[in-house]
């Protein structure tokens, strides 16, 4: 017996992910995708396919869009608003949380049940352990689509304001990006003394498993306020610091770029006489117009 | 029996340390504070005390200076030159890798054997499974000091240039504050929808603990130089994520400037046609006027 039935909206890497988890999880899965080849093997497979979005929308109570981007979402769906109409409607292409708050707001004006999704992993990992998406938008929604959310992997819900499962996975990608950097600076400063990328990256891994813990202690003064006297490393200390780091990627002729914007804040702390401050009030100069 | 004679240099968080485990683990200690008072604890505790630092190192096989920077370690040890020749001189005081090379290039001189140190490690670790030190120069000096420097953490050489130690200590240092900077980043887009950062430095650690692992795999093509076509995410890609991530920031009124480096690399990569090529080649346009 099928488990409900679930259109799936674009068979990109991962959309053919989460269409074939689905089927084989046991829901009617109908497919479009604007090159209609890629339905092909879902359909041998022992899925349907749709050859408009106004069609597939209609034989499925979930739909769940996978195309590239926001452009791509609008072009394709608001011609299918009517069709849509009573719908739920899971959006995981990833966007920016105003674009995501955008489409729920055209979802709210067409009657379409909206909720916002973002995948925090590659499709090989759909339906695996590892696998984690995160939703925000129509509560309902979310308690209608649950059971199937959760057999593409860990689902999170982070409430009803649409753009939080954007922000946090913009967030999370945010210090994953800033991670990354930060090893291909040391390896870039490894380099030039003949150590390989791959070596300084164990290194740093290695560093970085012991120092990752310390992250939430650290940051624990941004939620009290409490930044003077640090409780932690202060800014006069963190500045001499990063001004050493700064000074030995350039000895090395390495670029000191990466760091500059942190030792900026540091700069402007210190001068506004907050150096017996802890560090990580820097926080408080990225708020912009503050 | 005594294990042997050290003289610690700088009694502050931690020479004190150092000087303590030494003791325990059997050396004969002498030390000498630029501040006497800061002796007494350690004489209590069965050390000797010299009064200035040509005293201290005459008393000592090995030296061990643990002081401010590399000017307060040539204010103080200049003057005891004729001392210490023929003394292993192993200096874990935090130092660029050049001040490092030009304190090598001074012992040379003077019939000093130098060992130069960099201790990743705070001092309550110091004797514990957790701490790590990593030496470099004389491999002689290196022979000597071993067993005594063992007993402070796991000791690592990394080769007789004495500025490497220092080097890696820097690198892991820039990939440590690059890591902390993300969370902080992190935490400054969530705080704007009312997230702790607390609760965003501990969904940011378990994310790390996921992709921290992909870094060595993820740089294995700098060692290649095979960057095109991307045998991982190419520029394109990632310039779209990065700008996503950018304007994602902004539309909650948050700072990007630290991501705006990677971004400007990824747009010269772009705009000298290697948007195809793996983003990791980003470690290229590090090297200062290559
Ligand atoms: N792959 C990952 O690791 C990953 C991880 C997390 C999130 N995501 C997100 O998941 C979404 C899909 O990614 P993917 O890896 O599946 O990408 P992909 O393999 O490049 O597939 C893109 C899909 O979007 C369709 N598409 C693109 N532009 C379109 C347009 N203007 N109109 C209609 N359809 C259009 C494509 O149709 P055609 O077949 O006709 O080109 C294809 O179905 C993206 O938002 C991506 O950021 C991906
Ligand atoms: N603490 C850590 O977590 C840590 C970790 C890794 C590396 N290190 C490195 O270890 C070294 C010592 O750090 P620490 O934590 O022990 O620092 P600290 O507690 O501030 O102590 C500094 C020491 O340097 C002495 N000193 C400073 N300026 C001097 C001068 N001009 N002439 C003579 N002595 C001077 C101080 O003597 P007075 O007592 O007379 O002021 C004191 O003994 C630094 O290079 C630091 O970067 C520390």
């Amino acid at each position: 017996m099928s488990k409900g039935t679930i259109s799936i909206l674009g068979l990109g890497a991962m959309g053919s992910a989460i269409a074939a988890r689905l089927r084989e999880t046991g829901y009617t899965t109908t497919v479009w995708n604007r090159t209609p080849a890629k339905t092909q093997p879902h359909v041998q497979a022992g899925a349907n396919a749709a050859a408009t979005i106004a069609e597939a929308v209609q034989s499925g109570d979930i739909v769940i869009a996978v195309l590239l981007d926001h452009a791509s979402i609008h072009e394709n769906l608001e011609p299918a608003a009517a069709e849509l109409k009573g719908k739920v409607l899971v959006n995981v292409t990833t966007t920016t949380p105003n674009e995501a708050r955008a489409t729920a707001a055209w979802a709210a004006e067409h009657g379409i049940t909206y909720l916002d999704g973002a995948i925090m992993a590659v499709p090989q990992m759909i339906g695996g352990a590892g696998s984690r998406l995160l939703y925000s938008g129509d509560e309902n929604a979310y308690a209608i689509a649950r059971p199937a959310l959760e057999t593409l992997g860990t689902a999170e819900y982070e409430g009803t304001d649409a753009g939080l499962a954007s922000l946090k996975d913009m967030a999370l990608l945010t210090a994953m990006y800033t991670m990354f950097t930060g090893v291909l600076q040391a390896a870039a400063m490894m380099r030039t003394v003949g150590v390989p990328a791959v070596q300084t990256a164990q290194d740093v891994t290695a560093w970085l498993n012991a120092v990752v813990p310390l992250a939430a202690p650290t940051v624990a003064v941004v939620d009290t306020g409490d930044y003077d006297p640090a409780p932690g490393q202060n800014v006069d200390f963190t500045n001499a610091a990063v001004t050493s780091l700064i000074t030995a990627a350039r000895e090395q002729g390495i670029s000191a770029a990466h760091l500059e914007p942190l030792k900026r804040q540091l700069d402007e702390l210190a001068a506004t006489g907050r150096g017996t401050a802890d560090w990580t009030s820097v926080i408080e100069q990225l708020t912009i117009n503050r």
